[in-house]
């Protein structure tokens, strides 16, 4: 591969290949870099990598990736973690949630490598200080997680532990955005980070409504895709607000401000649901995306998104930027 | 205009002509209904008619609309309350959320038309019953509220108080349906019923995260619209957690059941923000977005929006109807 890497080509390690890691794989190479994969599981890897080949064409359709080769060349799986981990720059973890198993592999990771290597996980819960916490490289240890499927979708949180240093925040930063993905910054961590957080919000009140019978699940799910889903494609939920009103936000927020005030506080985004409601929501579900038949519409959903992209990407109609998206070219492959 | 009016076309009146009246206007006369557009402001009918015209190519232009003329022909402006409702089968009401101005107005409708007549409040916090209570035909008074703006997006939420009567409900649903936009079916009244529940549940925790300083009003922005806005825009809430576990919702939910609780409780939708944090994220939006451009910024949101839905009624690359998006033809305009 030396021949075809230049210098200031990064050399990434995906760490667990499951549907986050393979993911992961597929951006940073996308983005230029040169890619190991591994996991614990041979097959796992195995069943990436033909995932990796199968969704290449998919890329090259819609104009996110000049040749397949080129991908296929970038991503290399790795037979040991020492394997994966040699020589390279920054450390992906995406193993499972388990914060016992994030300890253990983070432990093994940081043994191995030289503290100038950063190590993000892609922990969506839990803090990353949780299970990095007295670890001698404890300071290039730090949050960097996706929203699903980061070989798609292109915001990615970045967060420090306590002990996290500063340069290692800079490099995953500079990291995320040389492979065209959109960094989201965080000072301090909290459960969920932002992503989640503002998802569990609109979860949570949406389990509410279900639970107490207010609506049914599809009404939830149809209030979302056939409206406020379709503004937050392209506006965020501050730039939304602030085209309510002739004034904008200001006036959105203080024109009724105490009605404004009573409907957040009323939000019971903790509402305790039991196991017969997620039951019930997943009968639902079930009726148009059968259990088996899942991998076929999460493949769906990509060619979906990567659609979504290409066209939000390509319409003027809008005139000037709203938000940078059309600035922005395609994730640069060289 | 007799003679163009079959005898099952629906006859409407909104009532209040602002930015989600006109809009109002656009739907109905789109979906095939006679329009009568009715404001205390004479002033504010003309801006309406005026931004109707202006709107209808882009309409034409996005294939909503057969032809312009059609539509400008079907909402005409009314001197008098009593002149908008003459004849009509349902009043669509938007004027100021101000519930002692809708208790005067509903009032008035109620007075003047007879109680065969379904009158649709577009209030988005406050339960219609507050100001419906003791009217003599308070049975065919419900909440019919849509997401901004309702000529382009299709959710529409509609719910009974305690003494709507069921014929009312059906009646609205109905047309609803009967001019292509998709009911959202409440049970019974709620502070800001589903949609502002779930849209306020998001607001709430982003502005804790800002205003506690986890992160900037950038990247809530950023976090929605390159990650979890551009989901939405195609599967609801629930759909999407679906599709991310490979044996759908109930292992979504079910497998870190304690995060998801915890998470879910953690959420802060009811900060209390102060006014200086409102100002900073308005001063935030205007760097992109100046107060004196908002309308400017509206028109290129409605055209994007257009766009966008557009794009995805002809994208077929899912294969399967997911969400049944697909499977419905525009507005059906004869």
């Amino acid at each position: 591969m030396a021949e075809t890497t230049g210098l200031d080509t990064p050399r990434v390690a995906c760490v667990g290949a499951g549907n986050i890691g393979r993911s992961w794989a597929i951006a940073y190479a996308a983005g230029g870099a040169e890619v190991r994969l591994f996991d614990v599981s041979a097959a796992a890897v195995a069943r990436a990598l033909e995932f990796i080949d199968a969704t290449a064409d998919d890329l090259v359709a819609a104009g996110r990736l000049r040749s397949k080769e080129l991908l296929l060349e970038r991503i290399r799986g790795a037979g040991t973690v020492a394997a994966a981990v040699d020589g390279v720059q920054h450390i992906q973890e995406s193993v499972s949630d388990d914060p016992a198993v994030k300890r253990r592999v983070f432990a093994e990771l940081d043994a191995l490598t030289p503290t100038s290597i950063t190590i993000g996980s892609s922990a969506g819960e839990a803090p990353v200080s949780k299970f990095t916490e007295g670890l001698p490289g404890a300071g290039r240890c730090l949050l960097v997680h996706p929203v699903n499927p980061p070989h798609i979708l292109r915001a990615v949180e970045i967060c420090p532990t306590p002990w996290t240093e500063r340069w290692a925040v800079l490099a995953c930063k500079q990291l995320v955005e040389s492979i065209g993905m959109v960094p989201i910054m965080l000072t301090r961590e909290i459960s969920g980070y932002a992503i989640n957080r503002l998802q569990y919000a609109l979860l949570g009140e949406a389990l509410h409504l279900v639970g107490e019978g207010y609506c049914e699940p599809k009404d939830i799910d149809a209030a979302i895709k056939h409206g406020l889903g379709l503004r937050w494609a392209f506006l965020g939920p501050f730039e939304t607000s602030h085209l309510n009103a002739t004034q904008g936000y200001q006036e959105y927020m203080l024109t009724d401000e105490a009605g404004a005030r009573r409907l957040m506080a009323d939000v019971r985004a903790g509402y305790q649901w039991d196991h017969a409601l997620i039951a019930r929501i997943h009968d639902y579900l079930i009726q148009t995306m059968k259990s088996e038949d899942i991998v076929q519409h999460q493949q769906q959903r990509d060619r979906r998104l990567l659609g979504l992209m290409q066209h939000l990407q390509a319409d003027t109609s809008a005139g000037v930027a709203l938000d940078g998206q059309e600035a922005k070219s395609t994730r640069g492959v060289p």
